[in-house]
Order: C-alpha cells, then sequence, then structure tokens
C-alpha cells in the first residue's frame, strides 16, 4: 500500500465529479462566489447539518431532498446564508434547484441547496439564475480549486485536500474542500465541507463514515464556541474505483479508505481553525483521562476558555488559567492532585502545582510558538480526546465588531 | 414603610460591623489590599463559595471553618488568590486565621479568609502577619468604602451600596461590597462579596436567603462565562435591630427585609458587570418563555455569544446573531416562527423574522447606548428569567492578554 497526501497543491480530481464556480455579484462584484458540483449516476452521497435549531432555508429543503434521492448536483453560495428569511427563504432556495433541475434533467429532489454569508437577507434569486447556465456549462473535473474559493467568504484561503491511496492494482482517491473561519459566523460565515471519493461505498456506510468522521474533525473544533445556522457537511463515494465487491467493514481495503477519508476530514477541520478570525496561533488541546467523554469535557472547557485563549495570544504560560478551566469541566470527582499539564513537551504542572524547577522563560517560549499543544493527564490516563482551537486576539474582535464597516 | 436605597454615596454602617483595611505589599506598594471584617457575638452568618471543582485554599478553610463556628472576623486580601498552592495554601491560610484569632481571642474557627489576585504563588504569611495588629486596631463601623477598596485587584472603581428600609418603629438596613470585574479571572480577581444587616435572622434562614439571592444576582451575570477558583460570598446578620421576634417567613416585616436583602445582592452583581473588564456596554438580556429554565437558557445562550457580544461593542444591531444563539441553546420543541426579540422598546424580530417596517439606523441607534436591554419573547410567554452581561472589546483582549506586560 502506498499513499500520497497533498495539501496546498493543485487538489486530485475525482473521477465521477465535475466542478464549476461563477459570479452571480452576492458576494462582491467580479468575484465568484457561486459553486456548482456534479455527481455521477453512481455516486452515493451522506449528509450532515447544523444542530442548530434554527436551521436555514438551505438546510430545510437539503434535508428533504437527501431524504428523497441520491444527490446528483450541489449548489453553493456564497455572500448570503439564505437563514432567518422564513418561508419566503424556502422558496428562494426552491426556485434555485428547480432551474438547475431543468439545465440538467435531473428531479429537483436530486439538487441540494448550500448558502454562506450574511443572516436575514433575501438571496436574490433573479441575479442567480441567468448564471445557471454558465455554471452547467463550465463544469470540469479540474474545478475544486476555484469551487473552494467561491464558497468562501472571511476565509482568507481556499481550503481543499487530497489522498491517494494505492492498494494491489486500485488507487483510492479523497478529495475534499470546505470554507469556514470558524465555528460559526452567522453574519458572515459558517461551515460548508464537501469530500468525495472514487471508492465503491454505500450510502448507508457512508453515512457511518461521515458521522464517525464529523465526531473526530469537524465536531472537535472550536474558533468561538458558537454554532451555526447553516452547516453542512456531504460525503460521497463516485464507485470509479471497485475491484467488483462495494467496500464494506469485512473488505480488506476497508480500513485504508476509511483512514484517508479520515485524514482528510481532520486536515480540512484543522485548516478552519488555522484561518480561524483572528487566529495567530494553532492550538491542539490534548487531554487523556479515565473516560473519552471526561477527557472531552475537559478539553472543550479548556479550548473555549476566553481566558485561556487570550494568554494564548499573549504567549503567557498562564497554567493558572488551564487550571481553573478544567476545574469547572463538569467531571465528577476530578481532585486538582490528579492534574499534569505539558505545553508541547516542557511539563509545567505535576499534581496540580507547578514543577519543582519550573522555568517561566521556557514556558513562555514554547507559547510564543504558533502551534501549540496543550496536553493534560489526569490521573492515570486511559482514554484521549484531542479539541483544536485558536488563540482569541484583537483581529477576532475587530473582524466581528467592524465586518460592515 | 419607607425605603431608602444608597449608590455612590458613603455607605450605611451596620451595627455589629467593623472594618479596617491596610496596607501589607502584596499588590501594589503603598496601597491597601488587605480589609479585615469584625462581626458582634449576636450575628450569625451564612456562606457559599465557587462551584469550580479546583478551589483555592483559603475556599478550603472559610468552608471547613464556618461549618464548625459561626465567623467572627473575615479577612479579605487582594493581589494573591492563594490558589494552585496545594497544602503549603492551605497552611499559609491557617497561619493567618491563627494569628487574628490570637490578636482577637476567638477560636481559628471564628476567622474566615479570603483570596483574590494571582494564580500559582505562595501568599507571604511574612508580610501580612505584621500588619494584622493595624489592622485589629483599625477597627471601625465606618470602614466599609476603605476595604471595598482593598479587595479590588482589576476593578476600577469599589463597589458598594446600602439600603434602608423603615417599618413600624423599626430601621433595617442593608449594605454589601463586593469586588469582581468579571465572572471570574483567575489570574488576576476573582468574585468576593460581603453583605450584612441588622436584622434578627438565623443562620438558617441566611442560608436560605442567600441561596435565592445569589441565584439571581451572582449567578445571574457573565463578562466571560468562566467560573472561579476562589468566588466567595458571606451573608451576616447582626441582629441588633429586632422587635424581639426573630424575622421567619412567617413575620410581617419578612418580605421588606428580604427584598431589600434581594435589592443589595441585584445591585452589587450589576456593579460587576458594569465595571467587567473592557466593558462599554451593560446588557439586560431579558427571556419571557414557557418555562423559567429555558428563558434562563436562551438567555445565557445570548449573553455568552462572542458574537453577540462583539456586536455589541460594535452598536452593530446583529439580530442574526442573537437568533442563531437562541437556536443553539438547549431547549425542546423551540421554532424559529415563535420567537420575538426588542432591542430596548423598539421590536427587530417578529416570529423570527424582521419586523415589517424595521429600521436598521433605528436600531442601531439602540445599539448605539451605554445600557441595552436585549428582550426575547418564545411563543407565548409566561416566565422570565434575566442575565447581566458586558460588550466584548479590544480592551478585554489587552487587560487578559498583557496584564503581566
Amino acid at each position: 500500500m502506498t499513499l500520497k497526501f497533498v495539501g496546498s497543491e493543485s487538489p486530485l480530481p475525482i473521477q465521477g465529479v465535475r466542478l464549476a464556480s461563477a459570479a452571480a455579484g452576492i458576494r462582491h462584484p467580479g468575484r465568484d462566489d457561486l459553486a456548482l458540483v456534479e455527481l455521477s449516476r453512481t455516486t452515493e452521497s451522506a449528509a450532515v447539518f447544523t444542530q442548530n435549531r434554527f436551521c436555514a432555508a438551505p438546510v430545510i429543503v437539503a434535508r428533504e431532498n437527501v431524504a428523497n434521492a441520491q444527490p446528483r448536483l450541489l449548489i453553493f453560495n456564497a455572500g448570503n446564508a439564505n437563514a432567518g428569511t422564513g418561508a419566503k427563504g424556502v422558496v428562494d432556495a426552491r426556485t434555485i434547484t428547480a432551474e438547475i433541475a431543468r439545465l440538467t434533467h435531473c428531479t429537483q429532489s436530486e439538487v441540494l441547496p448550500f448558502s454562506t454569508g450574511v443572516i436575514g437577507q433575501r438571496l436574490e434569486c433573479s441575479e442567480i439564475i441567468p448564471v445557471l447556465p454558465e455554471l452547467v456549462a463550465g463544469l470540469s473535473c479540474d474545478g475544486w480549486q476555484a469551487a473552494a474559493r467561491a464558497m468562501m467568504t472571511t476565509d482568507t484561503v481556499p481550503k481543499y485536500c487530497s489522498i491517494e491511496v494505492k492498494i494491489e492494482d486500485l488507487t483510492y482517491r479523497v478529495t475534499g474542500m470546505v470554507k469556514g473561519s470558524g465555528m460559526i459566523h452567522p453574519n458572515m460565515a459558517t461551515m460548508l465541507a464537501f469530500i468525495a471519493c472514487n471508492a465503491d461505498i454505500s450510502r448507508t456506510h457512508l453515512q457511518q463514515i461521515l458521522v464517525e468522521c464529523v465526531a473526530r474533525s469537524f465536531n472537535r473544533i472550536t474558533v468561538d464556541g458558537d454554532t451555526s445556522t447553516n452547516d453542512a457537511c456531504v460525503l460521497s463515494a463516485t464507485k470509479a474505483t471497485s475491484n467488483g465487491t462495494p467496500l464494506t467493514p469485512h473488505h480488506s481495503h476497508w480500513p485504508a479508505v476509511v483512514e484517508a477519508i479520515g485524514t482528510i476530514f481532520e486536515t480540512l477541520a484543522k485548516s478552519i481553525v488555522r484561518d480561524g478570525e483572528g487566529a495567530t496561533k494553532f492550538v491542539e488541546v490534548v487531554v487523556d483521562s479515565g473516560s473519552e467523554s471526561d477527557s472531552l469535557a475537559i478539553a472543550t472547557a479548556i479550548a473555549q476558555s476566553p481566558l485561556v485563549k487570550t494568554a494564548l495570544f499573549a504567549s503567557d504560560p498562564n497554567w493558572g488559567r488551564i487550571l481553573a478551566a478544567i476545574g469547572r469541566a463538569p467531571v465528577a470527582g476530578m481532585e486538582i492532585t490528579d492534574v499534569s499539564i505539558w505545553l508541547n513537551d516542557y511539563q509545567i504542572i505535576v499534581k496540580g502545582e507547578p514543577v519543582d524547577d519550573y522555568k517561566e522563560p521556557i514556558a513562555a517560549a514554547v507559547m510564543a510558538q504558533t502551534d501549540i499543544v496543550v496536553r493534560v493527564l489526569l490521573g492515570e490516563g486511559g482514554a484521549v480526546a484531542r479539541i483544536w482551537t485558536c488563540d482569541l486576539s484583537y483581529e477576532y474582535v475587530r473582524i466581528n465588531a467592524e465586518y460592515r464597516a
């Protein structure tokens, strides 16, 4: 088995997936703000959506459609979230999907809409509809990079990656793209992700892989702790590569392919954090306690603490803030004397107190790096959870306070 | 019945309570950083402490002592939280209380210690012990203002208030002081509060009043959503004023006195938010839904959202962020079409969408005020909850990133 990971280079095309992008004037004049994805007839797809009780119109329509058909076309727009737009917003989303269905000879249920951008403004169908024929005509297997760019809102870079795994005579490929600059920024951005592979996987198995991968990637990142009205993630399998037997957990290729898909999810999730609003540092919080749910609760409390995040911004090895965050995590029976903490490889806390030869300049030097691992061991450990986050900077306040100025 | 509220003027003395302050060099040279409170022999007291699992040494000692005796002396220090200091920190706290007990001829259990300030450094008993005789000698019923000032860390103003209620021939008084500049700032500040009244109330009833008042005051404010290692709140009743019958829920004076105590708690809590780190605005979030717990969950989600808080800072009537925060509150069966929102008296959202004649300049003018009420009605309403918060500004990041620079 050989494995090749593609990060910032051109994403690898996936046979059965064609993409196009175009400018409809929703976001900024002259910049692409629409992306269309076409999936071959053999493709099966799975999808997950935001847990926010107030979901946007495209989420309502996409949920309905994916329940009724295999998706053939995905339409993404940036600049307008079509959220808080009530019944009219649902009509707008359906108007666009209906027109795409007409142009591509599909049923309306085979078209899924995704929107990201400002909340509470109607999506101008009259601007989008005329651009759709150009989009359909422009579909190309090399369209990934442009499509990833068209999805951007406050994102500073397009985010995509690919992986290729060769097993026996088969070459499996996974390529994904994502937009998002935080867990939620409901007036400017939300998370949208599309990942495709060429493997032969059924919809049922894809849904299972998707849920597990999302739990360990997009659900493990936090920029500001909110959750969005528009989040959506689609995983597709085009079945272009197969040895005649669909991949199931019993297939010998299953572990490698599932791991490759997981790698793409994790890489895309981390790329969101690196591009987090105002982020100057990428931070991995790793907690090892007696149970994975406890570890996750502690990691989340640390990663979401504004005081820990401002300390990270300031390169301040402020372990009191980390201890206090751990202490408020909803974990029973925790004692401060059970807690040890490392910044990267430098241990700062042993059993709740600074190590005997603690040198603040060393800890401060670690904190000054742009990639930091905060590692917590509770008791004997035994179950690890990871969360990725970024620091809280002036720039976060500026972006979110002045974005309309 | 007549009622007089004293805000920024001098706090009213409480018969049976004497206070003193002094400088021990813990915080800044030459500034008072120690406050001592002496309670008369008739005084009964109740106390509540932080819910953080990692509580500071003084909290451990105060909890122990208050379980064993009626407090006679409370010693507060600013500049050092005596937290994350392990067994040595407990010894330090006990060393100080033992010395105060010796000087005042009390038992050690009758002395409660309270600390606030930097985490993880030993409290220098050798600096504090020599100052204690001066503190004891300086006790005065007029010492409230100086004591409130001595408790300050990042607080920009001393915070205290009084209320006086005359019923028949009795004059009930309640005076309180508090320090805190946010829910938690474990390296710089934490919340400490002391409230005394001259009424005749048993410890059992005081504890009941305290728990209810804290639930509706200090537990209803958020600056940054964290909880502290050092939070403590003591409510004392000196019994100097009585018509011979202790106040119980059956006493005709009970409602007025309990309401007066509640007013002091609420006023002190709001004063913390107004003095919140970097705060430029005071924000009341009022939610009216079918149940008080739902209302509280929704109000908390709004008040803790960094996106709502940056919008408040920017005077941006960004209702999409408010809707998204409501949508992620853990409340079952909520529909966006149930939601109406007002900024002060200006309604912006009706049933999940902007009101028909919504004028953003009017909403922006409301948001530009320094006191803002965000009011949410869910469905028919029926149970109200209130949370007080402030905006998230550059100054919050600066204070918490650069405090040691």
